[in-house]
């Protein structure tokens, strides 16, 4: 019989016991101190770790008394964690030691909040008859979020429409906006002042605006006069990550008021009064990460990308 | 009022009919000579388009008699279309025309290859108590497809472990590996010959190898010794767009014996008369494309991003 492999980084290593071949064996860097027989024990080990940490972070905001506990698949529990620093330490982390793509990741957000608009807005639930929706992108980030999330939703037989008012000069961020001229999705060229227009128009608005990298007390022009149009706008609002104009610290008090909030990656701490749909789509993340967070993320169910919270 | 807005590649054009605000004007270029009092006229001749399409491709080889005709959801009509030439063509145009990115894609896909074997072979079916799966990569595209398919299923819970014999020297594809060690996925530094070992140790294997790129006529080492070892084991095989081995353009007498064959985009002509469970994942796909290259594709149930046919 063939001995069993071992891990490709350590092709000189003693050969684990034949019991552990299904899982050869995990990178020895990866443990460092810790016994690793194969990666059957070495992941027993990083559930407990995880279990561990999840007991460990009393101090994390979890609404509803739920402090630190592991919330079941579709629990009401909110679990409300990230700070600006904290968003963006975890995005750098993920580019940059998990190699994950910028491209990739907004494929996977925009999906995702596209998921989340099929299932707070199903086509047989909207008020008119055509499925339109209208996608508002910023420049940024979270405007890439927004194209992604409208190509998808044409795919899904919505009838998106992109106000999409400055181009940003990133070459992902320009691609992104190709692939929704290629499906055809009309893109207006201004949004009208008067709001009956749009609430005539539109099933909802997306808001794929500001996001977490925005500074909420300097908005500019354009933006400024979208966020007085947004309020004013009867039709539902969702906002991607965190509505356009809040500060990601604390809820707003008289700016737009989204009907549904996407958290992406993990809740943002002006999440933690929202009383309208709350999404969370962050399962892609390694465990690791929310381990080293302490990101208390729930269960998701089945294949689901995202959960409601 | 405000005068509902133009399209932003078109300022100084004559605004449509307030009628036609909902969907603004789509772009002037994408469908010369029509008539486009707006994009609801404009996207009414598409589907006009698509379906003649659809009825003007009896060249196209249908199985089980349903030439050209618009497949139902979850029908079990087989719709073979792509050749070597066209699957390279259509791939090129979505690059360099649609402006899609290949980390993209090959997310994309590999996401849908996952939830194609969550589909085929669910959790609670699984023979073995750990839901192991050995998942073999190729040094190309259909390698890195595999790697996000195994990222996924760790994901759904699944324990996957990488086979990865050549490594390749693209960065996505490094990209993508670092991704899956950075998971604690654990790689095989060999595949045993002792085909007893495997069949012992794993519940299924994926077949992410040559892919549709390869030349099936001089298949070297390593992967040769691989595919004879994959024509002894007796566990199922599932594999990604091409069965490793086969010549794209028919099904292989004497090669590896899928039990599972996930297409991508469109299947390939191979699986004309592939008898086991067949899925289909390229929901993704412009419909402009679908409608050049008369792909004849089924329509996706609900948000699915994946059909069985």
């Amino acid at each position: 019989m063939t001995a069993p492999p071992s891990h490709h980084t350590t092709p000189h290593a003693p050969p684990p016991s034949p019991g552990s071949f299904p899982n050869a064996r995990v990178k020895p860097h990866r443990r460092k101190g810790r016994r690793l027989p194969g990666a059957t024990a070495a992941r027993a080990d990083l559930y407990e770790l995880r279990g561990q940490g999840r007991a460990r972070s009393p101090e994390k905001v979890c609404v509803s008394g739920a402090r630190g506990a592991h919330a079941a698949p579709g629990s009401a529990r909110r679990l409300i964690d990230d700070s600006k620093e904290e968003a963006t330490a975890i995005e750098t982390e993920l580019l940059r030691d998990y190699r994950f793509g910028q491209q990739q990741l907004v494929e996977i957000w925009g999906q995702a909040c596209a998921l989340a608009i099929t299932k707070a807005y199903p086509l047989g639930s909207l008020a008119r008859k055509q499925p339109t929706v209208l996608v508002i992108c910023g420049p940024e980030q979270n405007g890439s979020i927004g194209l992604v999330c409208a190509r998808h939703l044409r795919i899904y037989e919505y009838e998106p429409t992109i106000y999409h008012p400055k181009r940003s000069s990133h070459s992902l961020h320009q691609d992104f906006t190709v692939q929704c001229e290629k499906m055809d999705i009309p893109f207006l060229s201004y949004l009208p002042t008067e709001v009956q227009l749009i609430n005539d128009a539109y099933n909802l608005v997306i808001d794929a605006m500001l996001g977490p990298e925005a500074d909420c007390t300097g908005v500019k022009e354009p933006y400024s006069g979208i966020l007085a149009t947004l309020k004013q706008v009867k039709i539902p609002i969702a906002s991607v990550d965190v509505p356009s104009g809040w500060d990601i610290e604390e809820p707003s008090q008289d700016g737009i008021n989204p009907e549904v909030l996407i958290s992406l990656t993990a809740p943002k701490k002006c999440a933690a009064s929202f009383s309208g749909k709350h999404f969370l789509a962050g399962r892609y993340l390694p465990y690791d990460i929310q381990k080293k967070y302490e990101l208390n993320l729930p269960d998701y169910a089945g294949t689901d990308c995202l959960i409601e919270l």
